[in-house]
């Protein structure tokens, strides 16, 4: 069974509290300047994560149904971060505080487990997309993803693919129809 | 006491086996397409972690003494992987085989959290290394890494700290000058 399905299984049947949001497209779950800890299941929906330097946005996440996602630098550190969680379409999301996370992670020696795993997972993960950041060629960048995550592109608009990758929409479209 | 000095002496109390090497400037510890799953501890001298594309190397990882280093896309997939590990200096390390490295943390509940807490920290670092990357002025590149790790600029050459900050050893010349 995926990792991450578990997770979830065991979270339900643990009856972690948890909130239910509904979330217009656009809406925002998070702001730059802001502490967010909490974990979000993805319901129904798609997001993103992005941040923005003097000169653009820098889209550097995306999470569809059936994925988790969170501000992993404020979760992690219970600091303020500079990233934003925005919906790219209208979503439900379940958010779970991360006191009841831990709390949980504790009393479960399999969630636990399967927490440690998805942490050196999102280290290898990382590890490709610094690849696909500094990948010089966009064709290379674009084929690295499509083979990685060929869903992203029935469930991202390709203009949050493009920046993403790291590329002009233009660019993305003229690789799509290649 | 910091985490990894802690997780070191946990290594060295519980006589972990593992093999000391002698590195000569510019020798590698690993090359492109080998599967490397060992933990090298830097007892001295300095080393970094590159890839190549078409164009040009990459330096994605600069490790000094006292530092743990790793090709971890190898050591957690236990594929082979495109990384590089190369000495800048002549180096010192202490090499942990991967499984030896399982069985101690499976045997030690603090080594196991200290490693979890230091899993959660590379997130973390791997976060704000790729909004270092996407960052499009280079000024903004060199003041981030800068505050965060001045000692880098101590023991590694310009020339390597400039390709791990994508941009020319001039352009951070120019910078270290201003």
């Amino acid at each position: 069974m995926d990792p991450i399905a578990r997770l979830q299984e065991l979270m339900e049947a643990a009856a972690l509290p948890s909130t239910s949001l509904e979330l217009k497209r656009n809406e925002f779950l998070k702001t730059s300047g802001s502490i967010d800890t909490r974990l979000y299941y993805i319901d129904s929906g798609s997001l993103r994560i992005f941040f923005e330097d003097e000169f653009e946005e820098h889209t550097i996440r995306l999470g569809y149904t059936g994925n988790f996602i969170a501000s992993l630098d404020s979760f992690i550190s219970e600091k303020p971060s500079d990233l934003y969680i925005q919906a790219i379409k209208k979503c439900r999301v379940t958010a779970y505080k991360k006191k009841d996370y831990t709390a949980f992670l504790s009393a479960s020696i399999e969630a636990k487990e399967i927490w440690n795993s998805v942490n050196e997972w999102l280290i290898y993960q990382q590890i490709e997309r610094e690849k696909d950041i500094l990948i010089q060629s966009p064709k290379a960048r674009y084929k690295r993803v499509l083979e990685r995550s060929p869903r992203l592109f029935q469930e991202i608009p390709l203009k949050y693919i493009a920046s993403y990758l790291r590329m002009t929409p233009e660019t993305l479209s003229r690789l799509r129809n290649s």
